[in-house]
């Protein structure tokens, strides 16, 4: 490789072209210098606040051992990383020191400041009619805490900004991209139920079991909330465009925790699925396949301890095949109705689907055991005598008198010369 | 209801045509005038023996007060009753002392005492090529232990009757007479596979899922056993004639707890299924409508501590929703193949079925996380610089050199007068 190269990223003080001390722009410009779940970033924002996190990285870019002193940085409690499939890796050496992970963060995160201008990123997404959610924001989900550093900097909305409100009830919908008919009806089918009973339904924008959950919400004048791997200004994939504009010209929202401009890289998307999973009440795998990245939102939704449902299907379909690895293992519940998804995602005390018919022989429902043995004994033509019956159905003469006496009043026996037979 | 009928049946000491010391008829008998899963006789032949048993009813159907003393059988223990759901009733009210459970249930056997010969139906079972298996008998099934006093006095057989041999290594696969083509595909494939396997194949004889149970089995040259919940002289239901005398001529087994003669009463079906659950080493339920008698075989399997699986199928199937139910509550473990049934009955070490590949994107697996991110930055034709690649993929242009070389390497990535793409 040609040495020459590397000259050109020597630091020099980064050209930084707004208020470092404005917070809304700080958390901004922090969610296009990290990539998301940089739990680096994380553990330095909630030690310094955004903007002081900031201005500490741009003297650190510059002056990497004088920021250190600066701000005792080297006793920060740094988190194990990555936590986050989508998290950068450390970019040192396992069990490295805070101050080398530091060191190697400012690497990664110095060649973003020098084009840094989250108003610019702003200017776009306020011609897209969206609005941008930072942690301080009364709007921003308290459910995000759960994801600790991994939390996201900020959301960039379009649409319903009050996340907060309309997540407090919302289940995630998710699944594969190549879907079955089967699936895709289902998950229409459960977004419309669930969107009935007043639940946002969330998911991931893309093709197939995503499309179907916007589309089955919307189909039932529900809300319904895209979280993009890329920016917001771009609706991904292009196919969904229309979906996605109908998304939040009808009352919802597509989000994304990536300023206008980023690309949908893959590692977004794996981390995108944490903030999906962190967002809802419940995340439910409608059809997945054995190695489907809905099953990544599952484990997400599983190690955030929130409810985890999986929809069965034919075991023919490897489509299914995911979830019903969701279900053997025991990660997830089988849920096979919006009433049981509600249920999943509910508030104890709300949304508790009352218990269906109790099992049993539809038939025999209302006889009990020696009824059952005395009406299967009972002739429908001939007629048979009380010992005949005693014998054959293995109960006491008194006891088919007694229940005889009982199958008459009903009018379920009758007796013809001392021979009894079954009326109906 | 007229009172004379009722003088017919005052006690009087029966005509007993057999030797009532020889056990094996002793055996036969009490599987005629007791019904299955009476607790009763189950106590009583477990503490007198089949044999002394069968002595002291026929004195207490004479003389109750007598035989009461004689064998001190007040202080017989008698379990709650009835466990079973095909068991009969106490006859009784509910906390009644052992003398009145007794008197009640010598009631109901008497009048099967008058026309009792054991003799004549296991002529009847020689003629049909049958054997009869007693608890005595090195083929009874250990497993049998678990049913406590509802453990059937005989079994009745056609076929294959060393039934310990092959309970060892047995499944139970049951379901709904109403099943789909899709339950009875699935059935049929999962019972291959367990005859491949060296499974025997337990299923009721009944249409539907049953029949394709046995179906399968015998289609893998494997071994199946029905188990009627009547009398083996006649194979029921009528229009599985054909397929149960394949069961039997392809060195499988028709078997009951009633001698022939007995009708198929519904009530013993319910008391059968405990003898399917019993007999296997794990029951599947492969397809059930909510309210099935195949659930009832899945309960009795729970209540044995049995293992259980149930198969999923498509949540629009009424025919899958009692399969459903099972996983829903967490009773039954999801199984979709006959390596995982075999797995769910097979001993520790043994058919314990390889892990599936790890979940995760097919076509990530082999990068890291970095990697990956550098990956999606790097364009297909234009080519980047070091530091363009390092903002875009939030990476030090260090680490983005050092991973560049790794591409190259590999053929992954080149290099145009300093400027980087992707090869492929």
């Amino acid at each position: 490789m040609a040495e020459p190269r590397r000259g050109s990223t020597s630091p020099s003080r980064p050209a930084v072209r707004f208020d470092l001390d404005d917070p809304v722009l700080a958390a901004a410009a922090w969610s296009r210098v990290a990539e998301p779940g940089d739990v680096v970033a994380g553990a330095l924002v909630e030690h310094l606040g955004a903007a002081g996190a900031l201005r500490w990285l741009v003297d650190a870019a510059t002056d990497p051992a004088g920021a250190w002193r600066a701000a005792r940085i080297d006793r920060l409690p740094l988190p194990e990383s990555p936590t986050v499939p989508g998290g950068p890796s450390p970019g040192v050496r396992d069990g490295a020191d805070a101050v080398s992970r530091l060191a190697a963060a400012v690497r990664r995160w110095a060649p973003r400041l020098d084009s840094l201008d989250p108003r610019r990123e702003l200017r776009v997404l306020e011609r897209c009619g969206g609005a941008l959610v930072t942690r301080d924001d009364p709007h921003w989900p308290a459910a995000f805490a759960d994801l600790g550093p991994t939390a996201p900097f900020a959301l960039w909305v379009r649409g319903r900004a009050d996340v907060a409100a309309w997540a407090e009830r919302s289940v995630a919908l998710v699944g594969s991209r190549a879907s079955t008919r089967y699936g895709e009806r289902v998950t229409e089918e459960l977004a419309a139920g669930l969107a009935d009973r007043g639940f946002t339904v969330v998911s991931g924008g893309a093709y197939g079991i995503d499309a179907s959950a916007h589309r089955g919400a919307l189909a039932a004048a529900g809300t319904t909330c895209a979280v993009l791997a890329g920016g917001v200004d771009r609706y991904y994939p292009q196919g969904n465009d229309g979906l996605l504009r109908r998304t939040v010209d009808d009352g919802g929202a597509v989000l994304s925790e990536v300023p206008p401009g980023s690309a949908p890289f893959r590692q977004r998307f794996l981390a995108r699925n944490r903030l999906i999973a962190a967002l809802t009440r419940a995340t439910v795998v409608v059809e997945a396949a054995r190695r489907s990245g809905a099953l990544s939102t599952a484990r997400r939704a599983a190690d955030l301890l929130r409810p985890l449902g999986a929809v069965p299907g034919p075991v023919t379909s490897m489509a299914s095949a995911g979830c019903h690895g969701l279900l053997r293992d025991g990660a997830a519940v089988c849920v096979t109705s919006a009433a049981e998804v509600a249920e999943l995602a509910g508030r104890i005390g709300h949304d508790a689907e009352p218990d269906g018919p109790a099992d049993g022989d539809d038939l025999l429902g209302e006889l009990g055991p020696d009824e059952r043995m005395l009406r299967d004994a009972l002739p429908l033509r001939s007629g048979a005598t009380v010992d005949g019956l005693a014998r054959s159905a293995g109960l006491s003469p008194r006891r088919v008198l007694t229940l005889l006496g009982g199958f008459e009043r009903r009018g379920l026996a009758r007796c013809d010369a001392g021979r009894w037979s079954w009326v109906r």
